[in-house]
């Protein structure tokens, strides 16, 4: 169960990202943006809580002359929760600016 | 300035089909995914009105025994005003079973 | 090592079927499309060996009056092996009918 | 005619840019992308030419450490020709960094 649980929130963390990168953003709909990628991944199996941040101040650098930008990997923080059975495991998503990529780690937090 | 409205218009249609198809959806965030994929498009310049609808039953017939689905072409009914120096454009995307195809198609409503 | 593995896995599956939905696709470029997701997942790591494959009967049923459609969660079968210090966990990937949903299974295939 | 053939392009633009993005890619892959890209263009209604070239110096700047990344607005340069009844109109997008915008503008080239 340990590894089904850990699989599944590798699906939840790889499914987001590459679905919402690309999104017309700006401090207008950040929040709407925020809380519609948190009802999607809450849809799916075993996700038991999920949390998606989307951060202001990546946002305010990267925005246009035209006042909004489109959702970057740089400015996704993302902690979500499955269970299966039981046995509860963390998945995180973050930028690590020192290897200039979205970084996906898991924690099994209880089993 | 007609050209241009036509060109702008048909950038956000094709922009927002190609963005959101796969999203994950059921009855229970399709209120919320209308309004943020709304909320998306009117970010883009000379938008001046937007209106998405996601296609009821048809979302019910392609739900999963897992009680959601995610966004496909055969949902998506949009309506996209433009603006651009007096010149109005609507486009429309809607789907058209007898061609099984998304048909995006446009207005000019002044000028 | 067999959890990170599982997590891994679950990352490439996820990602791949949320990039690649929509994709315009015929026969024309379908031989194109089956590789450049391939090429794709192999860039990402542990990944030791992966297999896209489109359904040519699916793809058929669903070419619009225009000749073409977009890749949609039927037509996907996907195997990825990943191998994390030794442990290779195998992901698959492929549309169950019955269920009306891309199912995501995973083994372990050594450790 | 004009006014479809600038609708058009418009569509195709908007399309491929929400498409593509976020796509793994790196030195090894993006011949094939962009070949990719192209094909999936060349799919679509009154489309006669299609160039698309990612930026290989940005590409180099944006690699992660782990040798690949994702498929950035910043990276795209997109030029694609529509014919609609004797009228070519081309499209292009390419990124302007004043503007930190994915600038995509047309021309009519013949009618």
């Amino acid at each position: 169960m340990v590894c089904k649980a850990c699989f599944e929130v590798g699906i939840k963390l790889g499914a987001l990202f590459h679905q919402f990168l690309g999104v017309p953003i700006s401090f207008e709909n950040v929040d709407l943006i925020e809380k519609t990628i948190e009802s999607c991944v809450k849809l799916q199996p075993y996700v038991v809580d999920v949390k998606v941040e989307v951060d202001r101040k990546t946002l305010e650098e990267k925005l246009s002359r035209l006042g909004y930008t489109t959702l970057s990997p740089e400015m996704l923080k993302v902690e979500v929760v499955v269970e299966v059975e039981n046995v509860k495991v963390r998945g995180t998503l973050k930028w690590v600016e020192e290897m200039k990529y979205p970084y996906m780690d898991f924690e099994v937090i209880s089993f």
